[in-house]
């Protein structure tokens, strides 16, 4: 590698020039390899934040971080494809869409995350059912893609390790609202994880991290851009995340509304959307789109996805029995609820408030490893557009009492709304970018 | 203090908000302290580099970083003045403009620094004459300052110790070049020195810091509005520096210079420019223009000025009798000269070139700490505007052979441009901020 001097790379981008990638690796991967300090990091990344990026540039990042760690290899694997959601409150796409990509040809070999402040994780959600683990060995975690086409692991922390450094550094130095870098964040693990084909679901809204359609949709292209930059397939969907998805925020609560969509007798707006992202996966492999559709909802209604989730938990050690007894998982046995101040119309279920009702539960977690409740949870039992009587429950809590219950309802009452009127009624996909 | 969410205070500042006293307190002192790390602050320093700050805020900014430290209590002595260069090669005025203020009746007790890269510092070149000290105890210092009005110690490390740090930080993370950091680090250790005037010589041109007269008068007023805002009384002089003040640079050949200057036999540009700067000082304790200009020339016709360096050397332990017998300093017996390419005018002599090539001959230091060579230096025999034959010697090199000369050597040719045609004259002082 060429030798540059930190200084000037600085400087280079503090007067809104762009970084040729031999400048990108000295500066991202010279700070993972410890040779170049924090201070000088944090300082470039105030200038990237003022400066921006281009969009070769942003894709040279990407692959910079990508490339600072090990790199998985599903080359053996067919018609890879994964799927990445920027987080959002009742968010168990992921426990559906990905039974349903494996009954449908595709394959999923997929790192997933663990939740943080009021967004759940996939990886938490599967841990309310006992034995179930996502700890494979990397030959186990292929083996197994292959035979079911579905494989689920925590993230390795050798996988883009540039990028847990530098989240860590922008998460205190006021740089982490920065496009480039939020791109360059998520698709450095994508690019790292190996799949052909990766599907975005771009959250926008109260709960989401993109609260305007505008830069959801900045987010989405920048993603697409280095995506297809990097040889990839990659197609994104903006979705509405302004109240929670489905009726069910919390780990067990959520595992037990996945298994009824995949049953076929799920929300509407969470099956619409499993629907859509994985017509996108489909799209992406060459299919036409209204044949993927037929083929998608045909997933849920003959119970062949059903069958894949349920091969898929017993292969990484789960209770398959809990699959199809539904009654067997722990959920909190308080109940408390919320109910509508007047009679009305629900015009807002903050999907924020819900989201931190969870955590004020015991549900979710304010710092990286600290345990969580996978029992406790809220149900959204009248979503927004449905009409209530006055006194009559909204929002119902599922607890274990404490001070964590009354630091909930606070947060759920403040975030319901119900008006005279019936509100306009919210589209959930909002755009797609591909 | 109250607390503040350093990242929340980085967010203000990188949305271009002003930050209040407290504020600045926090990030400032916290980091002097050790309690906020380095990797915030140059994150913040990269935002303030890129948005800005308000007169106020640089003025609140100056006074934290002033009071991060010791604070001079210059009290008990009569009509104080400071003096600041931002730094020139063959910049002696201080050895020449000190001991005429003390002679003029003003009292100077200065911290002064030592030279870095291509420019000098006081201390370096008064430590030419054998025995004299820059450290004085502070009791010593201050009863000096009132018997003979003049005594001038280093920097101490408790002055103003934030500035230290966060020029440090500055220096490797491309935030040097930003006018209120540049200010306010200037002008927080004018104010913790104590004195009620500060005098300041802004240079501009190819061997200063600020290379257009634009820039150097932004800076001027900068800083003249922080003196203003705290209190004290601050003039500034903008002088040219495309070209080495008077014949000499290096340390001996700068004292020499100086030397004769006190006895009246100075160059034309460098005796213009103390009395110039004398008058500023007269005339910010109330004096009366024209009076002060008649008074500041007569210290160096009349000996009083002379005799108050002579009185300061020795107090400061040197031996006085290298003032009245120049032939005693160690001059290197090295001669080589670079002489004109063809006839006509010397049009250019680049400063930037002269103090580089001083450093190559080994009169400077690229690191602080490092041992200089006091005897070499360079002579300016053919200044801008004065007419040269083909070969005929344009600058004197005084060394010790070696390869740093022929480094020296091929700056000072590179440095050198001789015309056809007389260069328009160059004022000398270029304008004045008060």
């Amino acid at each position: 590698m060429a030798s540059f001097n930190v200084p000037d790379l600085i400087r280079k981008k503090r007067d809104g020039a762009a970084h040729t990638r031999e400048e990108l690796e000295a500066l991202v991967l010279g700070y993972t390899r410890g040779e170049v300090p924090d201070y000088q990091i944090s300082a470039w990344l105030m200038a990237v934040y003022l400066r921006g990026m281009q969009e070769q540039e942003t894709a040279d990042l990407t692959l910079v971080m990508a490339g600072s760690g090990d790199l998985m290899n599903l080359e053996g694997l067919a018609r890879t494809v994964d799927k990445h959601s920027t987080g959002g409150v009742g968010d168990k796409t992921s426990l559906i869409l990905t039974p349903m990509l494996s009954a449908l040809g595709l394959t999923v070999a997929k790192m997933s995350g663990r939740g943080l402040a009021h967004t759940g994780g996939t990886i938490d959600k599967l841990e309310s059912i006992p034995g179930w683990t996502s700890e494979l060995p990397e030959d186990r975690f292929l083996a197994q893609a292959r035979e079911i086409g579905l494989a689920l692991v925590g993230q390795s922390k050798d996988l883009a390790p540039a990028d847990g450094k530098l989240y860590a550094l922008r998460d205190v130095t006021a740089t982490v609202d920065c496009l480039p870098l939020i791109a360059s964040s998520i698709m450095s693990k994508k690019l790292a994880s190996g799949a052909h084909t990766v599907v975005l679901d771009v959250k926008v809204g109260a709960g989401a991290f993109m609260r305007t359609l505008d830069d959801g949709r900045a987010l989405a292209r920048a993603m697409v851009d280095i995506g297809t930059r990097a040889g990839r397939q990659v197609r994104a969907v903006l979705t509405d995340m302004d109240t929670p998805l489905g009726h069910m925020a919390g780990n067990s609560l959520e595992v037990l509304e996945a298994l009824a969509t995949l049953r076929g007798e799920g929300p509407h707006d969470l099956t619409e959307l499993c629907v859509a992202l994985a017509v996108e996966a489909l799209a992406a492999h060459g299919e036409d789109e209204a044949a993927a559709e037929t083929r998608a909802r045909a997933t849920l209604q003959d119970g062949s996805a059903l069958q894949r989730f349920r091969a898929f938990v017993a292969a990484q050690g789960g209770d398959a029995s809990y699959v199809d007894e539904p009654g067997k998982f722990d959920v909190a046995p308080g109940r408390a609820d919320v109910t509508a101040p007047q009679a009305g119309f629900v015009e807002r279920i903050d999907a924020l408030s819900v989201g931190r009702a969870v955590l004020a539960l015991g549900g979710g977690r304010e710092r990286k490893g600290e345990a969580i409740d996978h029992g406790v949870g809220v149900e959204v039992l009248k979503k927004p557009g449905e009409a209530v009587q006055a006194g009559e429950a909204v929002l119902r809590l599922y607890h274990r009492g404490g001070r964590g219950l009354e630091v909930a309802q606070t947060l759920l009452q403040e975030g319901l709304r119900v008006a005279a009127a019936a509100p306009a009624p919210d589209a959930l996909i909002l755009d797609r970018v591909n």
